[in-house]
């Protein structure tokens, strides 16, 4: 909802990526200081480890690490490149397959 | 290391609590903004994930829950009672526990 809030907010300035938009896959991720941000909210603190255990294997498969804050049931995800300076394609292929894993 | 230097730095302002000091269990956790905190590194992201694997158990056994933030294989951890408005004994003993389950 404050996500929501803030995009409609900010839509205009082009911070936020219309649901509607170009870029599928990763339309409910932000960019912030050059990553890619998402807050989840899980069903319940166990739940939260279960979702971030499940992006853990993914990240160490792919050998690419987010950045993971843990605050009760929620969980914030930062996608960037370091040695790129920035957001790849790479991060946002892995934004998209995040979001998936949340939903699982 | 740079923990150590920075109580070596700020020891005098009892804001470090000394390794010889009087609050055993706790000598490695730093108190900030109302918050006992201490950054893990552990030998590998998949180590880091199993600790905060571990620690989600206790925290949820106990239910009480940390603030979590996993940057590749350091883990910052953030004990704090929000309902007391700071930290009780309750935090010093999960942070106790907390160490310990670090190193196992």
């Amino acid at each position: 909802l404050a996500h929501a809030l803030l995009c409609s907010l900010v839509r205009t300035s082009g911070v936020c990526a219309s649901r509607n938009g170009n870029t599928p896959g990763v339309t409910d991720w932000q960019e912030q200081d050059e990553a890619l941000v998402r807050e989840f909210e899980l069903p319940s603190f166990p739940a939260a480890i279960a979702f971030v255990d499940r992006l853990a294997e993914l990240a160490e498969s792919e050998n690419h690490h987010p950045d993971i804050d843990i605050r009760y049931k929620r969980v914030t995800v930062r996608w960037t490149t370091h040695s790129e300076g920035g957001i790849t394609e790479k991060d946002r292929e892995m934004a998209e397959r995040t979001s998936a894993l949340a939903a699982a």
